[in-house]
C-alpha cells in the first residue's frame, strides 16, 4: 500500500514512524504542515518538518518530547549570557539543521530540495514534503491580540486565550510542487490525516491551495485519527483551544470540525478506545468510525496504530 | 596615558590585553582588522574581532590558540553528519556570537554598533571598533590562484604559495565612522601597530580609507612590533608569506614593508631580544628601533611588552 500522511509535529510523526515501519521502502510520503516554520537568530526553523526527520531517522529525543537525543545547549547558554533571544531552546546539533537549511535556502534552493536533502543526509526513506514553499504563518489571535505561533506557543507556552487563527501567505501560498504529479503518478491507497492538531498543524495543510479539495478527488479513503483522546490533547494546545473556542473537547468535535470545514472529505475517523462510548453519538453518512488503541507510547503502539489504520482503509475501499 | 592599537587576531590580542592591564580604564582603543571577515553558513563571522573580543573579556581558549576556552563542537559534529560544511569550527559557544551579530547586523545595526554591544556584554572595557562598517575582503592571490581569505587560510592550511594581496572593497569602504571624532576627541598618547600580519592584518587596517594617513597626522608616536622573531612568526603565514614574496623573513624586512608603503609614518619599531643583533641594520632616520621581549606567553609578559611600548612612546614623545 501507499500513504500519503498529513503531520504537523509530535503526534504526526509518531503515527509516521509506524508507517514507515509496516510499508515497504519508497510507499510513505509525509506532507507536513510548514505553518509553524519562522526565522530566528537569522536561521530559518521548521519544527513540524524536523520533527517528523528526527523522529523517522530515530534522532528524536524519547524524553524531551521535541528535539534531538543526546543534544546539548552550549550556544543557547552563550548566547543567554550574550542577552541574546534564548526562548526558543534551539540545541547544539539541532542547529546543524538549521544552518544547513538556512545557507541552502539562501543558496536558492527550495524548501521542498533541503527538505528531501536532509531526509536523504538522515537516511529516511519516506518522502517528506512540506505542505508548501512558500511561506504561510498561523498567527494566533488571542486575548492578548495577535501573537505570531511561536511567541504564542514556546515564548508563552500557550497561556493566552485563543480566539482564532489565521494564516498569513496561505492565499498567495501555492501547494508542495512535486505532490500533484506524484499523486498521479502513484496514486496513494490512504490518505491519513494524523492525530495533530486540527487548528495549526491540519488547518493549514488542508487549507493551502484547496489541498483538501485536490485530496478529496482521489480515490483513496481519507482516514483521519483523533488528537484528543477522553476529553485531553495527548501533547500541545489542542483542547486548550477547543476549550477557548467554545467547542466540546471531545473527538467528536474534532470530528465536525473536519467534516464542516471540508465536506466529504473524510472517509474513515480513528477514536480512541477510551472514547468508545461516543461511538453511537458519531455516526456520520459516508464516514466509518473506528476504535482502536491511538496512545503511541513505544514502537509496538506506533506499528499496530498504522497497522490499523491500513487495515481501515483496505476496508473502506472495498 | 591613551592608546590607539591595531590589531589582526592572536598575537595583536595578547598585546592588546597587556594594554589593557596596563591603561586607565576606557583608554584603550583597539581598531581591528576586518578583511578576514566572511559570511559562512549564513553567519557574520569576524574572527580579528572576536580573537579580540575573547581574550580581552578573559574568555579566549589557551591552549587552542583561537575560540573560546571551554568549547564544544556538537554542532559542527552534526553539520558534517548532515554532509554540511565543517571545516571552518564554529565550536557550539562561538556559535551565540555569530548567530547574536548575524540578527544585529540583519536588523540594521552596523558592524561597529554590534561590536561594541558584543563588548559590552562580554564586560570588555576598551573600545573596540571594527577598521570600516563596510565589507573589505582580503583575496589571497596564489599558485592556485585568487583565493578568499578564509579558503586560503583555513580549508586550505595556508597551503597555497602567496604571490600577492587584493583587498576587494577596499577602495569604496570607509574608515569606522566613531575613530576620527574620537581621535580628535580624545587625542591617543600612543599609535600602536601590534605583533599582527603586516600582510593581511595590518596593512588592509592602514590603506580603509587612507587610515595611515590620518594616523601619521596625529601628534601621538607611531610604533609598530614585529611579528617576525628569529626568522620566524609566532603564529600564523606571515614568514611563510615572506619566503613565497621573495621577502627575507626578518623584522627589517617588515619594517621596511612598513616604512616603504607608509612613508613617515612609524616612529618607533619594536624587535625581539632574540633579533638583537639585527639592530644596526635597521637604524633608519627618524624611527627608533627598540629591542624588547616580545614573546608573550602568558599574562606578565604581555603586560611587560605592553610597558615597554607605553615607555617608547614616552620616550618618542620628547
Amino acid at each position: 500500500m501507499r500513504v500519503l500522511a498529513l503531520s504537523g509535529g509530535v503526534g504526526g510523526a509518531k503515527l509516521c514512524e509506524g508507517l514507515a515501519a509496516e510499508l515497504t521502502s519508497g510507499n510513505l510520503t509525509v506532507l507536513v504542515n510548514t505553518a509553524d516554520d519562522f526565522t530566528h537568530l537569522g536561521l530559518s526553523i521548521c519544527p513540524d518538518i524536523d520533527t517528523v526527520l528526527y523522529t523517522l531517522s530515530g534522532r528524536a529525543s524519547k524524553s524531551r518530547g521535541w528535539g534531538l537525543s543526546g543534544e546539548t545547549w552550549q550556544a543557547m547558554d552563550a548566547l543567554a549570557e550574550l542577552g541574546g533571544e534564548s526562548w526558543f531552546r534551539l540545541g547544539d546539533r539541532d542547529l546543524a539543521t538549521h544552518l544547513l537549511r538556512s545557507e541552502e535556502l539562501a543558496a536558492g534552493a527550495s524548501l521542498s530540495e533541503v527538505t528531501l536533502l536532509l531526509a536523504e543526509r538522515m537516511g529516511i526513506d519516506a518522502r517528506i514534503l512540506p505542505m508548501s514553499d512558500d511561506a504561510v504563518r498561523t498567527v494566533v489571535q488571542s486575548n492578548e491580540g495577535d501573537l505570531p505561533f511561536q511567541d504564542y506557543f514556546v515564548r508563552r507556552q500557550c497561556e493566552p486565550e485563543v480566539t482564532g487563527f489565521r494564516f498569513e501567505g496561505l492565499a498567495e501560498a501555492t501547494l508542495n510542487p512535486g505532490l500533484r504529479a506524484q499523486l498521479s503518478r502513484e496514486p496513494p491507497d490512504l490518505v491519513l490525516i494524523c492525530p495533530s492538531n486540527p487548528f495549526v498543524s491540519v488547518d493549514p495543510i488542508l487549507q493551502v491551495d484547496d489541498c483538501w479539495r485536490l485530496l478529496g478527488e482521489l480515490s483513496a479513503p481519507v482516514i483521519a485519527v483523533s488528537p484528543i483522546v477522553a476529553g485531553l490533547a495527548i501533547k500541545g494546545p489542542a483542547a486548550k483551544m477547543m476549550a477557548e473556542l467554545s467547542m466540546p473537547v471531545s473527538a467528536g468535535a474534532v470530528l465536525k470540525h473536519y467534516t464542516s470545514r471540508y465536506p466529504g472529505l473524510l472517509d474513515g475517523f480513528v477514536i480512541d478506545e477510551s472514547d468508545a462510548t461516543l461511538l453511537p453519538n458519531l455516526q456520520t453518512p459516508g464516514i466509518q468510525v473506528a476504535v482502536e488503541a491511538t496512545i503511541m507510547k513505544d514502537r509496538e503502539q506506533k506499528r499496530h496504530l498504522a497497522r490499523r489504520c491500513l487495515a481501515l482503509a483496505k476496508s473502506a475501499a472495498t
